[in-house]
């Protein structure tokens, strides 16, 4: 990413690129303004605006509907490369398309295929904003850190939108093992996948998706394994499977088994795959028991059981919207001028340790990390 | 076992270590007997009659009370260095003893710790008798194959009793998985461990065990993955782990994690441990969907669950005693001179990808076999 912190990329320069039409034009004001108030306190009822960059299946069925249901976050400007796309979106979701751009933009959302990422977030930290990146990271350690060191020359948030870190079943997970509400954890079972469909579509272009399930699904068990633990693994194995002549696997993998190590002892085991009909669950094995859950990070429905002793039990929770309390969480940061709980930092963690699972498959050896 | 195929090894030497006290002398005569009559297939209604060797809480608590489900073998000896648990089992199912041991054993089930399966093998076919082996087969492959060959020099039958190959739920998981019914097999995801207490007994010694959870319960994980499989693994990747000052794991290790890769792309993760509170699971996922047991290799209980697009249904099958099946089945075959499903040269592959997977925890490489 060497060119996205060159002098001659401006503002207007990140903008041009970002959109092509429509788009590009109602977002130019609102990227191109100074944005030096966010460091105060906002009062309360403030809304931070935040702007989406990329338009695709996730923003369009999950983030911009989450919109309704956040207490600190508005919607005030769309970019995307496709005009029409995003002009009938601003009607849906209330975005003025002539007039609220050029003061209210606080947070650029980057939704945008992995690869892309660090290009646009830089982009928008030179544009004054606050960025929050969709996952994973990006394609590469040197990606992340240009996109860090772009938050920080501009004094702006950058956050990395791990969902599940601000939903209540997943910080239920946590709770119950940082408290050994079960004894000490043991082992993490982690395995997520799906069978993917259209062999044309980005997430199997290794230059935009970075690779494949490992970096688009196999993150969530990674992630899992870190956040239950709250400890970084020390030791890596792998394997990697992609069928024969499959046309949607040209240039990514279809599956990444791994395993991990931590310092405690905790052991994981933890798979992913293109190619397998939908896995989305992890249990965490103590020595009194286990709790779960499956589905664990979906956007919805997830279901939490709890063993102990002989007795199983189903757990609810209060039921939110994960992006709405990903997003205000952002917001925040950005209105309180706090760090956000998964900063930029906490996504090169992952991306460097991919990059090591890839290592270990690839080689046949423990990757010490 | 270089000692057990010496000529100095007797019949009668063979129960004079087998046992020391009450039960030897019972079961003498059955075991010095010459045993030339199995080669003719018996009538309808015979029953092969079985020596128990080791009468500890597996033999008491679910193999005796077996034989009152098995339509084709009885019990006719129990052989056991305690002449007063002996005894007693004798008094509660029936077994004569002063009178029956001298022309009724058929078969020896080895049910003492791993480390003396082979001695005990060996020197049961050298009295004649056909071998059944308790899993894991041996602590090596070397005992594994002076066991193949003295059931091959005495041409008697020997089997390991991997119990799951001859009840229904693992039996239809296998159907399952063979006839595709929901596509390919792509990952299998199998877990096996428990707590384990008395730090005194067998399992945690060296040279009684083998090895620590992978051989004793690891190997259900291993087994599953290539019964379900049909496939033999060519790749192996493991982790263990051990919980320092853990005064049960003086000697064998507490958690072996392991991966495997079979020829047509199957991938395996499994877990193993003697930590963690109960994991007794599989879980074949494929193209289109998966399907599971958990409990899935216990003795009782077992549950299938079955997943298809986003429907899962639990499918109930009957309950039969799985050590019965199995008994009946090594009957049927020392009756009508079949060969076991699970011969001797089943068991040896297990030990020596055990072995392979010890390796491979230990090198910090892959192990191909």
């Amino acid at each position: 990413m060497p060119d996205s912190r060159d002098g001659d990329i401006t503002r207007r320069g990140f903008l041009v690129k970002a959109g092509q039409g429509l788009a590009v034009t109602q977002a130019l004001g609102a990227l191109a303004t100074s944005a030096s108030a966010q460091q105060v306190p906002d009062p309360p009822g403030r809304k931070a605006g935040w702007a989406i960059v990329g338009l695709g299946s996730l923003a369009i069925n999950q983030i911009l509907p989450a919109f309704a249901k956040c207490e600190k976050s508005r919607v005030v400007a769309l970019v995307s490369g496709h005009p029409e796309k995003a002009r009938k979106l601003a009607a849906r979701y209330g975005v003025d398309p002539k007039r609220i751009y050029d003061y209210e933009v606080d947070v650029i959302y980057i939704v945008l295929p992995n690869g892309m990422h660090a290009e646009y977030t830089v982009r928008g930290h030179q544009a004054g904003k606050h960025v929050l990146s969709e996952k994973p990271m990006a394609n590469t350690p040197a990606d992340c850190q240009a996109m860090i060191e772009a938050a920080r020359k501009a004094s702006r948030k950058l956050m990395v939108a791990y969902r599940c870190r601000y939903e209540p079943f997943n910080q239920e997970m946590i709770r119950m093992a940082r408290e050994q509400e079960l004894g000490p954890v043991k082992v993490i079972l982690a395995d997520h996948g799906f069978s993917i469909g259209d062999p044309t579509q980005w997430r199997l272009k290794k230059a935009l998706a970075g690779g494949g399930s490992m970096m688009d699904i196999g993150i969530y068990s990674l992630q899992a394994a870190r956040y239950v633990t709250g400890e970084e693994p020390v030791e890596i194995n792998a394997m990697s499977y992609t069928t024969p002549g499959d046309e949607r696997f040209k240039e990514v993998e279809e599956a990444t088994n791994f395993q991990l190590r931590f310092p405690s002892g905790v052991l994981a085991n933890c798979s992913s795959s293109y190619g397998y009909s939908g896995q989305n669950r992890y249990r965490v094995v103590t020595t009194k028991g286990w709790f779960e859950l499956e589905p664990a990070t979906g956007y919805s429905g997830l279901r939490m059981r709890v063993r102990r002793g002989n007795a199983i039990e189903e757990r609810t929770l209060p039921v939110r919207d994960h992006f709405a309390l990903e997003m205000d969480h952002m917001s925040e940061c950005v209105m309180d001028g706090k760090d956000p709980l998964t900063p930029g930092e906490e996504g090169l963690r992952d991306i460097r340790l991919i990059m090591a699972v890839y290592e270990a498959a690839q080689s046949g050896k423990t990757v010490k990390v």
